[in-house]
Formats: structure tokens, C-alpha cells, sequence
């Protein structure tokens, strides 16, 4: 995470470009419309596809000038950079393998990277990413966009207040039902790809929504991992990656204090479970519980008080869920809103870079660090596994 | 509600303007975020403030051309008619007596209206501005954005499948707590304006929020209504519109049914309620359930069977909810895209007329017609109200 | 309500007769657990019911001894009147028209009653009942069994205490599906009474449910009513007594204060409900929800802070709610439990009389006199709906 | 789980006498209540408190004979099981290490035993006392309450016809908050003994509420465990058993089938949760999710269907249920009711022997086994938290 302070806004929406997203995807539809929703950016090129009559249509779709269609990344980095009017920013919306190649195209011609989750497809890539992006200078912001919501926010603030005293536990969990039969053999696209060793990377269900679980307790806490004991499964005869993880976690303590402990439950195989991201804290003086699914509710009990529901801008809300709110309490916000939000701190860190001004403090937005991080987690939960449990560190 | 064959997009953004919704304004906000959503709508003009200083602020926040920040909407109307890249439609968002004339210079002046409800401050107006609307052969959305919602569709769409059977009750509540204290005595813009009948009209509560419950019972189970009786009080000392209204209703039974019946509550002093929009209603073979604040969510119980949770895009829900939504289940979508879903129709809308097309029949907003609707609803719980709960039918 | 000091248990169960409640009954059941859950009761003797065989056989599934098995309520008072170990209270729980005459003739032959609801079944029966009940000196408890839930009893204490500020508002709702269809027609014992009016009166829907959530809101809210406006249907062909109604109520003001007002609806054909009853008040402080099929949650809002939940026995509830548990927060309490307080609250104040004590002050339980209230609110709702929804006070 | 055929009732309630439950204590109130919910048994002798004061005060409380108001319990059972009027069964409701002597003298003196869980305070006793269990011939019933619940039993039966495919996932979790604070050093009767294991055994939470969320997993999948990784902790500075329990599980699988997966979290440090017994399983068709403070309600999803609410006696629910629930759905049972049902149970068992008679095969208790299955999960846990999480097989 990074910050800096509030700054104005100069002459337009910035510039960007897209690699992935075409026809058929799905994340790069959320992508542009999380770009468009406060009119910050404006989608001016892109490479969305590695099939070029795919490129091309896609590209004509969303009104594109058909010369900065681009059938390849390298070429859409250099033709850009070169432009007076080329891109300052692009998103990467590729599956996974893709992030590292694309992502490095663009920081070393000197354009921010927006990059979807998880970082990249194994930890080797992910920390040469993070060396290419501190090299370059350029803003780097990886998409765990569960922690743009304004509830999420809050969380993180009341944790951080002190509400709930010294941290003892973390339940997090992530159950999906989407891969319970093996889709990927009768030709989901969303599926094929997630479940391919080769795009993906070593963890199935493990990276795909165990890394957003992950990045979401640490996000809310700001506990360190010390290490984990994975239990990783594919329940789907032939699948080749996990698609059901039971973790164990152990944080890192704080001076004297007890070690906090927690667990992780990420499932694609789950029936029942649309999207079932849900976190819950517990300190010495109090807990908390959000779920994405009714993401305007923050369940917040201090010990030996009524339960209450602190609502997005609504009572018991503070400034910190306000700044990323758009609508009054009761006007439900929901995922295009909290993704939005990482695109409009995106755009505010840009925007300071443009200006040479500082980064307000309060902005904040997942850098190339958390998606070390994230895959690192991938990593230990694999080594794990095949250690039958053994407690393992994070490389 | 108007309908015809789905269309292509052609060759960019429809061309917009806005007449309200300076700084300080909250629905204008919400107007611009909807048009932008989904990338139909380009905002080019507005007069946005009826103060010259705060519209031509207001203006260059927005971006907007200063040649193209009006500080009087007859001026817009005339002026951009006269461009040849002149607005395609207008949104009004001023207060509700701000409605008629606004519409009624653009209507006139060629150019389509997207209107905020209630169409206007009094009935009158409100024929007077459906005939101009109807001569004028422009399109007018008005935006009872909670019949956006992918799963109110949902709904409407099981109604008339028959699933609840010979429909017998309709339950619709819309209690807020906002104004529980007198508020607009202490500064604030929102109040003002709403508890004033120069700028309302003749209903408070009635208007502001019963003919949202209205509409949605309306639109949800396309039931006519018969006659109301309505109890309307202003709890909060001073307040001078009504802030609560309990009202019976009476449908027009089809054939020889029996008579259905309904009820609705709007109240703005109800502590816990932050804008607790909810509909229920009942038939022979079934009832069902939507609340507004969380609206990813339809209840439906078959008689004699299990309650079942249908879910935006999820399984259970049909065709004419997916159409409107824009992510997968479990990744809840809230007020904005609702709101912008009534964007997407009138641009769809627009589109066709722009291309001489037929309108898609799936194509579904609110007219001018449901706008006269409303207005006649708040007139008959006025008129209902002073006869001491007298039945009272629609003028 | 009645009240007094609390006081010693002496030398064993208070020796208990039924009325009714023999082989296929519902409720006598439920009279008959809720006098054995605290062991303050013991069923000595019965007329199960008015078919000689069906009331032997009942006698002996329930152990009583065959010579205090009687098949006539006339005979049961007078010989158990005798008995040096005679009955000291009956539990009466026929279909609504024998209330009356039972109830008569325990009373008269010295015996405490506990009758079910509603009183009788009309008015008149329900004044010469009271009147009788006075002149006997004897305890009678009507079993409006919704008041012993503990967080009811907490909520008429918040609302005591202030925490709402002054009433402004009541919505009171009782909807259950299971006479969707013409039931009474094939065979369902339950049914054919309820909806006869020779057994049940005037009220069909209304008497069976609308005085329980009558009752309750006049419990909760000690707001007296002024007067009501009814719509009563029978939705089902055929059915000789309301199967839903919709009721607007004014309560009486305090003072100068603005006069509360109120909504009941009471439904049997509301596809979805099994036992809805629900009770909503709001104040100018605050606000306050309770359902019964979730009794142990109380909500409650003050004005402008977090939604509270309440929990029975947990944090936030009182001493009111304590009294009446049984089991810590957490391990919930349901109907029967609720049912059981107000046998628990009978046995208290047989016992004071026993031991001509003075009842403690926090005893409470509905008595005669809410029964008329009921009943005369039964009679107002359908002198109401024939006029036409005319405002009507209770006679 | 012993089963059999259903019997009649004979001549009266079952002589029962207690073993602990005097004044102060929690669990022997709820006993008494269960045993007394459906009158099967009658409460005619206790040795209620080691201390002779607090034991004769008790009894007398509680009307007892004084004669039968025992200070020990060996001579209770001896003088018992020699009075032609003695009991037949006792309930065994003391700290856990007295379980194992007490049943010892009651099953050797030829009476029934009714034991509060965990069985015993350590595993040897456990695999002692079941084959002394066994050898006297009585019935041994060990209250793991939850498995009475109505809706527990409506699980298993879904699961066993087979609703939900192939297992794969166990979710169960049991967090309270109520020993988030050391009171146990501040004078908690309740804390005290559960957090010193010379009374409670070697698990803490894992013994207390660990063996009720294994045991219901148990009881509804009746998959058998294969073994365990357990990270335990005591987060109350000074606390010498368990107060949290993060464990992972390993199932043994059917046939070729895949190896079912769980975890169990139990805590009793986690603010807001005053008893959060929940259990989830997953299979290949479907996924169900039970709460147990809102016992009525099942959710159950088969894969692709909306998710489905089924109640207790409602719509969805099957006979199983139904047999053990005692009024209509929408009228909530709760904790009583659920532990009243293993009370009827033992009732219909003991009455089966009383008469010679084979039980009905739809009676379900938990036994002896299943107590010394729990005992041993406690073992492996203890034993695996203390190897740092090793995989570990039940003894």
C-alpha cells in the first residue's frame, strides 16, 4: 500500500490502454466500466486479444481508433510511449501468465501498470516485476479490488483506531461453486484458463480467490504472516490444479503479544456459494464481520455490548468509508463501485505523478509489493501441501 | 412503459445536457455517474445552477465547454438546438416545480428529456406536459430508477409468467429516517426544498418517496389502480408537507376476480431506516419479496413449497434480469446500475429513433404517462387525506 | 395487565383442568407443555372434548384418572368444585364460541381460568364475561401468548424508559399462507372452525391473528386506541370470513403531542408466511423491530447511531427479559418458551392468591379486560369495512 | 446411534434422579427442563451438590423427597437401585471428571444413565466406562444436545437419501465470547471449572464446544474421521486449557471416492458470538448450512437451483423432522426443545427395555461410542497442537 496527499484535477480523464479483455472476458469489461465510472480515465488503445480478428472487432466494439488496435503488447508499448497523445497508464487483464511480459513492456517505456490479480504466475516473475517497477518509477497498482469498498475501509480504520483491542484471530473465507463439475471440459473460457497449470500458475482455487482472501485479512488487520499450513485438494476427477483450500495461518505478534492465529477456507467446489468472500476479526475488545456478497454492512460487536450494524455513509460510518462512497446510506453500492475506487485512487496517484505533487495520505491502493506478497501465499500453500501441512514461511 | 426491437450503437456517445445538479445537488451526481456508466451518454452542456456563479463552477468541474455552461435553460434549449453538435437529450434534475417548464423547452426545442420524478409539483402540469411530450414526438424517460433493478425485472417478469398465480395483495413500504427531526430549519439543501410545497408540490413524503412505491407495485405487478385511502401526517412540528403517509389501496380486478389490495407505507421519520424500499406481493400460487437495499436478492415462495433466494444473474433468475446486469452473480451491483440501467434504455431508445428503427420490445422505462401517474397518486392521498380517508380515485 | 410482589412457591404444582383440547386439537397441546415446562402445573383433570369417546380416550393418552375425565365443562365445574383436591384453575382452549360459556362456569364455581384467544366470540358475550370475572374474584388470564416472549417484554420496556421518545408511529403485521386455498373445504380441523362463524364470530383473519397483533402492539407501545379503518376481504370463493385485513389505526395522543398513528395487516393467503407476526414502533428518538419466528433478536435504533441488535439474555437486554429466560444468550428460546411465561405468570398469581399475598409488581400477563379490548377490536374492524373504511371507534 | 421400533406409553412418567445441577449450576436447570418438557419422566431423587448444605437446599427446592436427597452419589445408586420405588434412570450433570465415576455406580447398580458431554476428562476413562457401559446392559445416552434439534435430524436425512451427491466439505465452527476475559479469575462458577483441567480434561474449548461441533458433524454426514491437524491456543494470559481451536480434517473416504475435507474452528474468545455452533457440508449435488441460533431454518442449495429455505414442519421438510418437532412451522422451537428431544428419546429407549420391546429404527441418541469419539478428538488434538499441527489419528 502507498499514499500521499489529496490533488486537483487538471485538464481530462487520463489516457489508458488495455492488454487482454476482448470479446468473451470478463474481468476487462469490469475494468472499463470501473475506468469510466467517475470519468477519470478514457480507453484510447488496446491490445485485447492475441487473435487478431478478435483484436481488431473488440477494438472496433469500444470505438477505438482501429490504428491503436494493437495485436501484440510490445508493439502497443512502443507505438504508445512514442505518441504525444500515447497512453500514461494501461491495464493488464490477461490470464495470469501474461502479467509479467506485459507488465514490464509498458513500465520499461515508461507507463503506469494497472495489473489485475494475482501478480503474476509464479514468485520468480513476481519478484523480477517488483524489481522492473521500482526501477521504473512508474505507478504500479495490482486490482485486489475487494479492498476499494467502503466497508472494507472502515474495517481497516476501526482495526487500526485500536476498537478492537490487540488482534487474536482472522477468518477469512472464500467459497465459490462455479468449478464444482468439471466445466473446463465442456468449454468454459473463464474456466479453461484458471484451471491450466501453464496460464494460471501453481495454485488453482488457491490463486484465484485464496490470494484475495489473503490479501483482504492483511489488508483489514495489517498483520504480518509468519507462516501457514495449507491442506490443498482438486475434488474434480482430472483437474490439475487445487480447487478447494483449508489453511491454517499464524501471524506475526506484535512485541509481547500472544501470536494471532487465523484460517483461510478458499472453495470453487462449494454448492451454494456464489462469490462468498467474508472476513471476520476478533481482538481482546471486540469483533467484526464483513461479507462481500451484502457489502454496505459492517458488523462490528464491542466485547460485552449490543452487536451493531454500522452502515456505507450511514451511522457509526466514518470519513475513511465516506471518501470512497458515492451515494447516501440505503443507495446499495456493490463490486463495480469498490473496483472503481482502485481505479480512482489509481487515477489520483497518476495525477500527482503528472503534477509532480505528493500522494495524500489517505489515498490507497494495492501496489506491486501485496502481489509479491499474494503470490508468495500461493507458493507457501503449495509447499505446504506437499509437506502434508508442514507449518512453512512465505519466501 | 414503452418498448421495441434491440439496437446497434453507432457511432459514438449520445450528446447530453443537464439542466440542476450544480455543487451541493445530490440526484445530479447520481444522473452523470448512470449516463456515464456504460459509456452511451457524453455530457456536453448543462445549466446546472440557476445561480450564474455556482453554474459556471459547477460547470468546470464538470469539464464542460464555458461556451456550453448555460445559466438558463430556455438559453440551452434554444441555443443547442441551433448546433449542429448540439445535446441529443437532456436530464432535468431541478426541483420538482423546475420540471414542467425545463421539459417543456426542450421537448419543444426537438430535443429527447430524461426526467427526474415526480414529473412534476402538481397535476396539471403534469397532463399538460404528456400532451407536450406526446406532440412533440421526443422521447421522455422518466427516471423511477428502482425499476432498473435487474431483479425487480425479475420480478415483474414472474408476475406475468403467472408463477404467483390471480395476484391478491400487494405490500409496498418505504420508510426512511432522515427527516425525523426538522432538518430543513437547520440548513439542510435537501430538506429545504423537498418540505417546501412551492418547490414539491402538495405531497412530502407522498411525493418524494410514496410514488417510488407506487411505481414499483405498479411496474412489478402491472395491477391498475382502482381508488386509495391515505392518512397523511406531518409528525415533525412546522413542517408544512406531509412526512408520513399510510395509505390502503384498491386495484382493478381483471374479469371477474376478486378486487386485489394493497397497502403502502412512506414515512422520512422512521429511526433505523435509511431508505428501506420494499415490495411484497401475493397471489394465488405464490408471493414474493424485494428489498431495495438489498437488491441482488428476490424472495419467491411457491405455495406449499420452500422459500427460494434467486439471485441477480444467478441460478433461478431468467433472461430479462441478466439483460440488465453486468457481472456475475455474487458480485452484487446496487443503486448506481439500476439507475444507469434506465440510462441504457433511453439510450437504446434514442438510438432507435435516432436510426429510424423499431424499438426492441425488451426495451422497458418509465414515460411520461407513468409521470401523470405519480402526480395523480400524490393528488388523490392529498385529496383522500382531507376527506378524512375517504376511497378516492385517480383524476 | 395485572401486577404484583413476587412470592415463595409453597408445596407443590397448582392442580390444572382443561377444556377442549382432546385428540387432533392444536393449541390444548401447547397449553399443556407450557403448564409442565416450569413444573408449576400438573393436568389433573379434563373435558378433552364434547364427543364422549374421543374425550375418554384423550383423558387416558394424557394419564388422568378416568373418574375426572368428564365429557361436559357444566359437570367438571361443579364436581372438581367439590373435590377437597379439586381443581384450582382451568386452562379453556375450545373453538372462540364456548369460551364464553365455559369460562362462566368455572369462575362461578370459584375456579381461576386461563382462557385462549380471542375471548369470545362477540362483544357482548365479552362484557357479560368480564363482568363476571370481576364479581368472582378469580385470576383470569387470557393467553395472548406473543407477551411472554422476553424481547417483547423488553421492547414495552425501552419504550417505558423512553429510549423512543415519544410514539409516532406503529406497524403491526400477521400474514401465514395456510388458508390460500379453500382448506375449510377438505378436511383440515384447524380450518372448518376458524372460518365459521357460528364458532369463531365476525372475525375471521381478524379475530384468529389481527387481535394477537393488536394486542401486542398495545402491549409494546401502551398506546391507547382511538379509533380504525378497515378493509377486510375473503380472498378464497367461498369463505364466510375475512381472510386478510388492512387497517390504518390512530392511536390517542399524550397531551398536546401530535397523534400516533398505525397500519396492521393480518393475512391467511399470503403465500411465503408461515407465522409473520411482526412488530415495528418508531418514536422521535428512536426506532424498534421484532419478528416472532426470530424472537430472541431485538432491533433497535436510536436516532442517528448504529442499528443495535438485542439479543435475549445477551448484551443490551434488561432485567424484564432476564426474568422471563430460561437459558443463556445465544441458546435460543421459541414459542413454546414465550407460552410457557404466561402459565408462569398464571402460577404466580395463583399462588399469591393461595397464600393471600400481594402480586409482585413485574408479574404481567393479559387479562379480561384485554380480552374485551380484542374482541372489541374485532368488532370495529368489520363495522368498519361494511362502512366502507369509515373511521370507527371501538364501542 | 442406537435404534429400534416405537412403543406406547405405559402406566407413567420414568422415576429419574440427578447427579449434580444444585443451585448455581447452568446445565442441570436445562436437564430438569428437558426431562420435564413432554412429562415422560418425573425427578424423585439427587445428590445435587458435593457440598451437604447446597445438596439438601437444592433438594428441597426442587420438592424432593429428603429421603431421597442424597450427599453422595455411590450411596445413592446403592440405596436406589434397592427401593422397589428407586429410579431407572439417572442424569449425570456434574464437572466432567466426576462422569466416570458417577455412571460407573449407577450402571453397575443396573440403572439407565443420561451423561452431559464431554464423557469423561480423559480417554482412558472413556474407553472404561463403555465397556462397563456395555457390559451392564443399560442404556447409556449421552446428551450432545444439538443432535435433537429437528432440523439436525432433517440434515442427516437429506445427506444419508443421498441430496447432496458425493461429500467433500465439512465446515463446522463453534465460536462464543464469553471467556474472551479471564473470569474464571473473577469469580465465574461456569468459567472456573471448564478452565481447569483437573475438572474438565485436557481440552478447553475443544472439549467444551469442540466435541459438540465434531459430534454434529458426525452426526449429520456420518463420515468417520481418518485424522486431524490442530493448532491450539489459550489467548487469556494465565489460562491453562485451550480457548481457541483452529483445526483441519481429514475424513475417510467411500470407496475410490476423493477424500473428504473440514476444518472445525471452536473458539470461545471471539467477541460477538454468544453461541455460533454452525455447520456447512458440501457435496458434489448440493450444499446445506444449519445455524443453531436460528434452529428452524435450513438452507439448502442443490447445484444450479436457488438456494432453498427449509423450515421446521414447513414446506421441504420431511418426516424425520417431524417427528421430533412439537408445533407448526413459524412457531420456533429452540435449545429446550432440541434437548428435550434426546430426553424423549432416552424416554422411548428406556421404555423399550422396561417392556422387552426392540426400539423403533428412527430413534436416534447419541451413545456411549459416540462419547468416547469425542473424548478421543479432544486426545488427538491435544496431542497433534502439541506435535505442531501433525496429521493425527483418533486412538
Amino acid at each position: 500500500m502507498v499514499s500521499g496527499k489529496a490533488i486537483e484535477k487538471t485538464s481530462g480523464p487520463i489516457r489508458l490502454g488495455m492488454v487482454g479483455g476482448g470479446q468473451g472476458a470478463f474481468i476487462g469489461g469490469v475494468h472499463r466500466i470501473a475506468a469510466r465510472l467517475d470519468g477519470e480515465f478514457q480507453l484510447v488503445a488496446g491490445a485485447l486479444s492475441s487473435n487478431p480478428e478478435r483484436a481488431r472487432a473488440s477494438g472496433a466494439e469500444l470505438n477505438l481508433d482501429p490504428d491503436r488496435t494493437y495485436t501484440s503488447f510490445d508493439e502497443m508499448a512502443e507505438r504508445e510511449s512514442q505518441r504525444p497523445d500515447g497512453i500514461e497508464a494501461v491495464a493488464i487483464v490477461t490470464p495470469n501468465h501474461m502479467h509479467f511480459p506485459a507488465a514490464k513492456a509498458f513500465l520499461e517505456a515508461g507507463i503506469h501498470v494497472i495489473c489485475d490479480k494475482p501478480l503474476t504466475s509464479n514468485l520468480e516473475d513476481a519478484k523480477a516485476l517488483a524489481a522492473i517497477a521500482r526501477k521504473s518509477g512508474r505507478i504500479f497498482v495490482l486490482t485486489h479490488n475487494y479492498t476499494g469498498y467502503p466497508m472494507v475501509r472502515q474495517a481497516r480504520a476501526m482495526v487500526e483506531e485500536g476498537l478492537l483491542g490487540t488482534l487474536r484471530l482472522v477468518q477469512a473465507e472464500y467459497p465459490q461453486d462455479w468449478l464444482s463439475e468439471p466445466v473446463e471440459q465442456t468449454g468454459s473460457k473463464q474456466a479453461t484458463w484458471r484451471v491450466d497449470p501453464a496460464q494460471s500458475g501453481a495454485g488453482g482455487a488457491t490463486g484465484d480467490i485464496g490470494t484475495h482472501a489473503f490479501n483482504l485479512a492483511r489488508f483489514v488487520t495489517q498483520l504480518e504472516l509468519d507462516s501457514l499450513a495449507a491442506d490443498l485438494d482438486s475434488f474434480v476427477e482430472g483437474r490439475r490444479l487445487d480447487d478447494n483450500a483449508n489453511i491454517l495461518l499464524r501471524f506475526k505478534p506484535k512485541g509481547s503479544e500472544h501470536q494471532p492465529k487465523g484460517m483461510i477456507w478458499a472453495s470453487q467446489v462449494a454448492p451454494g456459494h456464489e462469490n462468498g468472500l467474508k472476513l471476520r476479526v476478533y481482538g481482546t475488545k471486540g469483533g467484526l464481520e464483513w461479507v462481500q456478497a451484502d457489502p454496505n454492512y459492517l458488523w462490528f460487536t464491542a466485547l460485552g455490548q449490543p452487536k451493531q450494524l454500522i452502515t456505507r455513509n450511514g451511522a457509526g460510518a466514518g470519513p475513511v468509508a465516506a471518501r470512497v462512497s458515492r451515494v447516501p446510506g440505503g443507495h446499495p453500492e456493490g463490486y463495480l463501485e469498490g473496483f472503481a475506487n482502485i481505479y480512482a485512487e489509481a487515477a489520483r496517484a497518476i495525477r500527482a505523478a503528472r503534477n509532480g505533487e505528493t500522494l495524500s495520505a489517505d489515498v490507497l491502493y494495492p501496489t506491486v509489493d501485496d502481489g509479491v506478497e499474494g503470490v508468495a501465499f500461493v507458493d507457501a500453500c503449495v509447499r505446504s501441501s506437499k509437506a502434508d501441512g508442514a507449518w512453512t514461511k512465505l519466501d
